[in-house]
């Protein structure tokens, strides 16, 4: 088989390069491990940046984003009972729009089934070959057949276990990592959102957030421990650890109701570099993991789909290779500042088993000064809301 | 003896405070445990916020300050040879002023003496009495005797060591603390700085800053281990260390030259709550110190004695209790926000021995993410010319 781009990973970034690539004339297979349904099970962020929201009209796969995502305009923060919210509106006049990482893959699933854009699932054993030459090419196992792909570029959109980034040979490249000393424990109910725009409380208990997939679908998370299993926490002692943890106001008029799913993620902040090897790129979690707190996960991934649909269509339509040789630079830019956004809110909103009590001051000052002070509400709405592509 | 206001101690903050009190009547006396010629041989700080300027104008001592102070309007913040300009014209229209610490106390000095302010120098075994009754009184050792002042209020401006903070018994106080774990090895030398604003530099080998008092006088600092001293630090090995340090343009047309003083200070971020008991006010580095990252030191002494000649005015003016009550409530809110300026600009410029790269990577990248967001930079103009009163 041959194509012009092997894309490796049949998640939103993979999907969404393959639709762009196709809006303009260029070929590619999508590789994925899982089937459609599992692809379709997982359970992500959603709040997708502007930025995002673009792409998805450029690749003609946003009419049920715009039709059914949610708008916000701001997204409020707390310590204990002290709160500021900050106004997109106000400082950056351009809202994010709440609306599931699954929804957004379904859409793009129906897309490419209408396009007839070739995805294969269930593919194994997937290896890499000659990515540092002029024809790279991809062997897999798929339906008990050993198959061959040769293409032109690879791109590594299969997350952070995928054998993209561990095809970029050990002495170029280089991993940076933190490892948080906390999970969340997520859980999704049928009830609706207790605010109607999002809210992450630091307290003297831990973390919390208040978030939503619709107005009848809620999604709450509260910081736990590493060893804590999602199995031992019943519904009712997640409700009542839930309302202990964020301002009176709300813990008052929230609405509990049986969980349709609860697990506990770890958190993480992974970068590697570079992000291009010859003729793989990789995209999105193959590269980078940002905590989730902030919801830059998805939307970092959106980011380098930009940066690398743009240097394919200067490759294919220009014949020029300056936006894929600068690939790594530009994504990388960008991915490190949406890193220090990530690790900044985590930082100030987490308790962490060290923090003395000068450091719980410091983020206490944080909080009150960020709502005291509007030119930090803006830097805070610029990064929520997206930094500039 | 009797007096309004019993001040502890004649370095700035006590200084300034009796010098507003005199201009609108009330009586001051002021105890020194050191000579005058000691207080004014004390090198510290030398970047006044425009608050601190219009304090020193309402106390009618600002002639000298304006006239051979240095108005700054921007600051350089650099990691490794990346750097950035904070423009205060651009984001404040406000500047700062570059005039020694050492100068406001001799202009102080030479005002008190014109006034006839009554300052007691070389006083010891101070002990403050009943400061929880409505006739509190201070005793004290002076030229051989013991003697007794009897006022309305005490001003502890006596410093980190001074006896203020301490006669606020144990159960009411309540301390916050960091020690960071390395110094400052600071440099005056008679030679034109090496740049006409301030550089403040992260790189490699440590933190360094390029200071200055005049346009003949250089101050320069470079980071230093905790069991450093000063003398084991030729000029020799000070300026090769400063010039590894900073951007390579600025390095390059460093003057060098004998120093006139050298010196390690330690870095301590530190507030005690509350800082009012009874009939005593806490002023300055008696109730918090910050590490000098910033320049915050006097300037949030400052905005101390601006809160406090607020309370005592309307006290003695308007027969009014509200000022003097709500002083450590007013004063701690600022304090904690200068104190989170000053350990954020501490943590994002220096260097730490349990930093990971991905620390370092954030680090950087908060400085690449200032250079490129106008917001950012307005935020940190904001903090470093002073948050309003």
């Amino acid at each position: 088989m041959r194509t012009q781009v092997a894309i490796i990973g049949g998640g939103p970034s993979g999907l969404l390069l393959s639709q762009l690539l196709h809006r303009i004339g260029v070929e590619a297979v999508v590789l994925e491990r899982q089937t459609r349904d599992h692809v379709l099970s997982r359970i992500r962020a959603g709040v997708l940046e502007k930025g995002m929201m673009d792409l998805l009209r450029q690749a003609g796969v946003d009419d049920r984003a715009r039709r059914e995502g949610l708008p916000h305009d701001g997204v409020v923060l707390s310590y204990d009972d002290d709160r500021v919210r900050i106004d997109f509106a106000e400082h950056i006049d351009q809202p994010v729009t709440v609306y599931g990482q699954t929804e957004v893959t379904r859409d793009l699933y129906d897309a490419a089934e209408a396009r007839g854009t070739t995805v294969l699932h269930e593919v194994s054993d997937v290896e890499l070959h000659d990515l540092d030459e002029d024809t790279p090419y991809v062997t897999f196992m798929h339906d008990g057949q050993e198959k061959r792909i040769d293409c032109d570029f690879v791109a590594g959109c299969d997350g952070f276990h995928g054998v993209s980034r561990k095809s970029i040979p050990d002495d170029v490249r280089r991993d940076y990592e933190k490892i948080y000393p906390f999970g969340w424990l997520g859980l999704l109910s049928e009830t609706p959102p207790v605010h109607d725009e999002l809210i992450y409380a630091n307290s003297g208990r831990g973390f919390a957030l208040c978030s939503m997939r619709s107005p009848h679908l809620s999604r709450y998370y509260v910081q736990c421990r590493l060893d804590d299993r999602a199995e031992d926490w019943s519904d009712e002692a997640f409700w009542a650890e839930l309302k202990r943890r964020i301002p009176s106001e709300f813990a008052e008029k929230l609405v509990t109701g049986p969980s349709i799913e609860k697990s506990i993620a770890p958190l993480r902040s992974f970068v590697t570099e570079p992000m291009r090897w010859g003729r793989l790129f990789l995209c999105g979690d193959a590269a980078h993991i940002v905590p989730p707190t902030g919801a830059k996960g998805l939307n970092s991934a959106a980011s380098d789909v930009h940066y690398l649909f743009e240097g394919l269509s200067q490759w294919y339509r220009d014949s020029d290779a300056e936006g894929v040789d600068r690939y790594s630079e530009r994504a990388l830019d960008r991915v490190w500042k949406v890193e220090r956004f990530s690790w900044w809110m985590t930082s100030l909103l987490h308790r962490f088993p060290d923090q003395t009590d000068f450091d719980l001051k410091m983020q206490r000052a944080e909080l009150l000064y960020l709502r005291d002070t509007p030119a930090a509400q803006e830097a805070l709405a610029l990064n929520y809301v997206g930094l500039p592509y």
